[in-house]
């Protein structure tokens, strides 16, 4: 059998067994979801031998060890994902929940009904933890999942899923319903990509350079986001001690992840009081800062921010600030370098607020709270399976809901139309 | 100026002025919307010198009397597409709509707050209404629209966006958001699919090689239907006089259209006493039924089925019918060979209708109504812009509501992350 005929029947197998997974009642999926959970414990000792296979290999490439940290796996992250599983099971299932009803002239009823989406395709990096975290999700919103994992971590996503499976078929669902893709090359992907006869949806985790490669070659939707340059306004009546805050924890709190802050755009008439302040404890904190001409006036010894710096995702300690006039400005600076991912007004402004609110359409726009807030379990979903900065079917973090879709249903009395 | 470069023009033009439409509030979008439909009644007589051109031409081209007639404006069609925008004003704006708002352990309020898609593009073939219809609620939804209707119809539709963005320049909004392509070739469709950077959702209309052909070359995300095979299923302990008015209804009131029924699916259990008489009513009808085995078991007279039947969408007086086992079996068929779109049960078994609202997962499910219900305007929604089979965004018939995305709005009180 080719790559392309394997791949092939993997899809075909995940669409027939999603049938069967959308038909599980929420209990059935919950079950599931506790005894993956057990299972993954009690083969922790075949999981690290797996796991062993994938380090050495890594080790002999000479990769990093930040790198070869993601990759391993111990008796303490082996717990924690089957933690994750659990915690899956406790989440409300969105399947069958009709989100609205109304009644028609005629007397018809009719409704919209939460179904799964059906197969979905996750492509990702190294670490092997989001094999059964992805699953997870996928599998309690009633979809099948395709999983292609890093080639580093290969022997531990076919490890992670061969365990998942093994319950799957023991409580009497097909298989088919979880695959881990198993070609470590880039074929495997493209292959993967074609198979939108049988595929709703792909979502790719990673590095921007990874998700071009699968915007660019998918036959299938794709729910992606390539980066989060997001920003603070601190507007002309911030609360300063609020605002210092809020900017210290959206910058450094994590500065390698898309949720951080970017671009710190300061109100003029706030610029006399604040720059100074603000440089100060930035700085002292490591934070290099890259002001343009209006911020320097005040923190000369700033760097000097270039029309680049506007679109640079840093990830890392690295701020880009500009003063601007108000809020228009602030706005418009907003609409023409930002990723749609995340800003955040601090302000003591009613009338600001609102406008803020309502005028910048970001995925997640807010007032007077850090940019970190930005993810699927800080906002409520009960987890997070992935970010969109593109507006279609899914806008910001993306939780259980995301994977699924509405179908109108209609009970009638044998009502016909006019 | 190229054709490609002007169609990046007309996007990039589209994309700017998306900021402003965003903007409008409800009234501002209303007050536009009844000064349009004001504006095409004034200038009937141009637009009749217009439209005159086209006939002209598609005349000459020697296109059929259907057709013609599609194409053709009268005063009381152009007193139809102004009611239209009226309608439109009336209808409630979703922009600005929290669907939902919650509070988080640490005091944020967070909320899911409806927002313009940002610039839509419709491709369709003849009728000149649409340019009308579709403008009036991509724009209500906030949205700018870039319109590319039939080749015949193009001095019509340049006529009408003509109309439509004098009002639009007299009321202070860019006319950027409303334009029309003015190239009657393929080139001009294949340069607006283009534009991902400017355009954010394609929605074709039309028949299915129109709609492939906009599929095969987008880049950016389409929302279509290629079809509508529709089944009905007549359970074991369904009211015959009730399935065979939902039949007739569902059949013949409408057979050109994607809604109307395809396949019939008869219980076994029911076929000795149904099908002599639904045979004998829809013959009299001048349907021509194309039956399995078990169908002319009891109507011999009937045609034979063939497999190719069961997958098609005969858009005619053409009914396919085929006799099943129960209701797993009609769920089977109906995934196997339906194109979620529309299905409807017909049943006096409380067990078998919830059964086939939750496990027939079609854009639209009925119990006891006919398939010719699953429109937007029939379903409630106000308007339709289209229907969508496939699962990513909309599903089933599309209103206003999926002219928009929700992003996430966040209410704090200076938090930051923990």
């Amino acid at each position: 059998m080719t790559v392309a005929d394997k791949i092939r029947t993997i899809a075909a197998d995940a669409r027939a067994a999603s049938y069967a997974m959308a038909r599980l009642s929420s209990a059935e999926k919950n079950a599931l979801l506790v005894d993956m959970a057990g299972a993954l414990e009690e083969r922790t000792s075949h999981l690290l031998a797996e796991n062993a296979r994938d380090l050495e290999a890594a080790e002999k490439k000479g990769i990093s060890t930040a790198m070869l940290d993601r990759l391993m796996l111990n008796g303490e992250r082996i717990g924690s994902m089957a933690d994750g599983l659990r915690e899956v099971a406790a989440l409300p299932d969105p399947v069958g929940e009709v989100t609205r009803m109304w009644k028609r002239p005629n007397g018809l009823m009719v409704g919209k009904m939460r179904i799964p989406l059906g197969v979905i395709g996750i492509i990702y990096e190294a670490r092997p933890n989001v094999t059964a975290d992805a699953a997870a999700l996928c599998l309690k919103a009633g979809n099948s999942v395709i999983l292609r994992g890093g080639s580093e971590a290969i022997n531990s996503n076919v490890a992670i899923s061969g365990i998942l499976r093994d319950v799957m078929e023991k409580a009497g669902i097909p298989a088919g319903a979880l695959s881990v893709i198993p070609f470590v090359d880039r074929q495997g992907v493209l292959e993967m990509l074609k198979q939108d006869e049988f595929i709703d949806l792909i979502i790719p985790r990673g590095g921007e350079s990874l998700i071009r490669f699968v915007v660019e070659h998918s036959k299938i939707p794709v729910i992606k986001h390539y980066k989060g340059v997001c920003h603070v306004f601190v507007d002309a009546t911030a609360d300063f001690d609020k605002a210092e805050n809020i900017i210290i924890n959206s910058k450094t709190q994590r500065p390698g992840v898309c949720n951080a802050l970017e671009t710190l755009l300061i109100h003029r008439e706030a610029a006399e009081r604040f720059v100074p302040r603000i440089f100060s404890v930035l700085s002292g904190l490591g934070v290099e800062i890259r002001g343009d001409e209006a911020f320097r006036r005040f923190a000369p010894e700033a760097k000097t921010a270039t029309e680049e710096d506007w679109y640079e995702e840093f990830l890392d300690l690295v701020l880009a600030v500009r003063v601007v006039d108000g809020l228009d400005e602030a706005i418009e600076h907003i609409n023409r370098y930002g990723s749609l991912h995340t800003e955040s007004i601090v302000t003591s402004d009613y009338g600001n607020a609102q406008r803020f609110i309502r005028e910048v359409n970001s995925g997640v726009v807010l007032v007077n709270a850090s940019t970190r807030f930005s993810d699927g379990n800080q906002l409520g979903l009960g987890a997070e399976i992935g970010i969109s900065t593109t507006k279609l079917h899914s806008y910001g973090p993306m939780g259980l809901e995301d994977l699924t879709t509405t179908k109108f249903i209609v009970y009638g009395e044998g009502q016909v139309r006019e």
